[in-house]
């Protein structure tokens, strides 16, 4: 039977650090059974069990079967509720080895302890009351960080900024469904109970609803919900990064751009076209956004096989790109390719390559190219000028703000980035419109009391004030392991 | 100008685990203000310079100049000597973010600590004592192993096994020393001064030497010399893998198999010959071994252009692999190619692939080849048991010692796997050897204990005990950053 979030009992172990060969590598432990159960695989000067929270421990992880010394280890200790989960954990530096480590996890699983689920630990953490729904993607969002600006959102987010704010509009929504719940008890004015007075009590109904201070904490709620909901495509930006694919013919030098830009002897460069099959790629930092920096097959015609099936990946990878660099070979000319991608991806940045060779230059009529020289290499700073003033549109644009001097406000707000929240908060916003349009067109009061308790509970589910199992494998089973 | 290893006035940083999202990251600081300047960035329930060593303090990395926070960090203190550099020393685990680990690094740089060099935490312990050369070496091998075997090795060093071998070694040999030296004080014969007796003399001498019981010690010292000498091609092929080339003509399936082993979809395959042009390579492990198999591009005649240097570049991988697999396109049968490359390897594992195919089989003359279908997948045992029965052939071969039945012994034995300690090994063995041959030969005695103090004094160069400047930069240069 495979274990399920809600079977917090265990206690849990993963490796808690990035895989691979360095210094160190942690593996983290936690539950309440889990400095007994760790006893059984570590030897140190004292028991762990003895250990205070908050301390350290040398000695020796063993294998709980032979006794075998597997590795030197410091163990720190937390006794909960003092620790990240809330529970008694232990974290365990051990040397930065693939196969000390998997000699270690397999030691943990022989001495009882169960391997965690992804972002089982912070699921401990939010069950535990350590942290909210919101604080625990801000986690995730934290580690995912690949640029500054998305270190800066995702600790504001984890430092509660967010769910604070999300508190604020739940606790308003309350307020005001007490204020409209007392006024359904206990009604201020009754209308006339003549026969054809129907469509009048509307009216006056309406006129009546619209005068109330409440509408107008109603309206605000709106605002404030339309500005985090904006918010929301300008912060994926900045936390996902930005899908950055080079394309253009076979032999127009996008490897050698490439390599230009990642500064690596990456891919084969050659003369000879339809070198690059695989597509390559790599992460880099332009400007303060993360760029996914893609090179891609040539766009050559071909009509079967393997390079068919790479410029097939290609077109796929370009008609996801937040932004296309299309390069033309400058000493061939464009070709009825160059143009046809050019007319169908007008906001590609076009660059005119190899203008290191003499009467290499476009004609009069085909404007907006960028002259460079890949080989050469001294097109660098201009590129990324160029890169940054289209993602900065992006962002700007896609958040739904002006470009330029607005932007200082906008890089000190506080974003979202989750899809789950930005689709739950649509839904609240929905309900708060609901109950603003329906109040003001003289709905019956308790049909605008339903719309804003849909409105609250939808911003409880944000931050897992309400939450059903169902949300637990979704949200923590996207986290990596160890989380 | 550069810092030097020497350099121990200074307080140093570096990234401990390896880069990447994850969970955790640590940053390790040590020297003898650490403390100090980490308060400069770090604001937590208490200061760092109140906590006791062993302890973990919760608090925020902050940027020492705007004080903006960087991460929630858990700080923890070790105190010297009671640290692994003998210094006082922080580590700070960071959520797993390169962006909150570039961000974190450039802080302390910024509190005026300095960037550590490759191995300079190591170095400290070293030359504060708390580790030699040959355990500062495992620890590298340490977290370098790929495999169980390299773990235990390298375990097996770091523990001191080694260490204890070279001491116990350079003991004897003091010893031997400091009794042949009491010899050439006070020589207990002396030889007849006539004319003609210089031949019998030294025949005489001889003879009395070769009944010397020291004469007994320095041959078994010759012998322990040679077992440790002969156990470093084993314990290089333990610690840093076996290369394992799979090579073959254009189409022969070598990407399949590779896609087979490997169990990823990394490389396309496709049915158009000359599809691998940069070359794949991938960690595995097979009978306890780490083998770094890479899969090269066919074995065309190719003129010129990429797929030539793709060809040149197989051939070179090729040469200098230690197993090479060798896939025949089965359904075309053997071409002077592969006839050329068999003969060329004797060595190689043959594989005859695409038996799914009728009436697919080598003829009666071309003999030793292993039947298989990549395509099937069902090969894969029979693949893997030929690479463990060539590596454990390799591995016994190399050292110098029978497969078979010595397999466990050689097992458990300490082994040496680093190149700088074989290279002095080499020279104490023959330094050793001069010993005793001189001594059997008649040799003065002065002269021979001139070879045993040599002999002595690599085993000292072996651990550190006599060490120069110039050797720190080779060794610890070598170490990954944050060791």
């Amino acid at each position: 039977m495979a274990r399920t979030y809600l079977d917090t009992g265990r206690a849990i172990f993963a490796l808690a650090t990035a895989p691979g060969r360095a210094a160190l590598a942690v593996i983290r432990v936690s539950g309440s059974a889990a400095l007994e159960l760790c006893e059984r695989c570590f030897s140190g000067q004292r028991p762990l069990s003895e250990a205070r929270g908050y301390t350290m421990l040398h000695g020796f992880l063993v294998d709980p079967g032979s006794g075998e010394r597997i590795d030197e280890v410091v163990a720190a200790v937390f006794r909960g509720p003092r620790s990240f989960t809330g529970e008694d954990s232990v974290e365990f530096s051990c040397h930065g080895s693939p196969a000390v480590a998997g000699r270690a996890l397999a030691a943990l699983e022989m001495a009882g302890l169960s391997p965690a689920l992804p972002g089982e630990f912070t699921f401990r953490a939010f069950i535990n009351g350590k942290t909210d729904l919101v604080k625990a993607e801000a986690i995730a969002e934290l580690a995912g960080a690949q640029c500054e600006s998305a270190r800066a959102d995702a600790l504001a987010r984890l430092s509660g900024a967010l769910s604070a704010e999300y508190a604020s509009l739940r606790d308003a929504m309350l307020d005001l469904l007490a204020e409209i719940e007392a006024r359904l008890d206990y009604p201020e004015e009754e209308g006339p109970e003549d026969g054809d007075g129907e469509a009048v009590d509307a009216r006056n109904a309406a006129a009546a609803v619209s005068a109330q201070p409440w509408l107008a904490t109603l309206a605000s709620c709106e605002a404030r919900l339309e500005r985090l909901s904006g918010s929301y495509l300008g912060g994926r930006l900045r936390q996902e990064g930005a899908l950055v694919v080079v394309a253009g013919r076979p032999n127009a030098g996008k490897s050698s751009l490439f390599n230009l830009v990642t500064r690596e002897e990456r891919a084969i460069v050659s003369p000879e076209p339809g070198t690059t099959r695989d597509w390559l790629e790599a992460w880099i930092e332009i400007g303060g956004y993360a760029v996914r920096l893609v090179d891609t097959a040539g766009l050559r015609r071909v009509e079967e096989g393997v390079e068919a099936e790479g410029v097939r990946r290609s077109l796929d990878m370009s008609g996801r790109a937040d932004v296309i660099v299309y390069l033309a070979d400058g000493r061939a000319g464009l070709y009825p390719e160059d143009r046809e991608f050019i007319a169908s991806h007008p906001g590609a940045i076009k660059l005119w390559n190899k203008v290191d060779a003499a009467d290499c230059r476009p004609a009069p009529q085909d404007g907006g190219w960028l002259l460079i020289s890949a080989k050469k290499g001294d097109c660098l700073d201009a590129l990324e000028a160029a890169l940054k003033e289209r993602l900065d549109a992006l962002a700007a644009g896609l958040s739904g703000e002006a470009s330029g001097g607005d932007r200082a406000a906008f890089s000190s707000e506080v974003r979202l980035a989750s899809g789950r929240q930005k689709t739950l908060m649509d839904r609240c916003l929905e309900s708060v419109r609901g109950a603003r349009t329906g109040a003001v067109s003289g709905l019956p009061l308790d049909a605008v009391a339903l719309d804003v308790r849909e409105a609250a509970d939808f911003l409880g589910e944000i931050t897992g004030e309400i939450a059903g199992e169902e949300v637990f494998d979704r949200i923590f089973g996207s986290f990596c392991l160890g989380k």
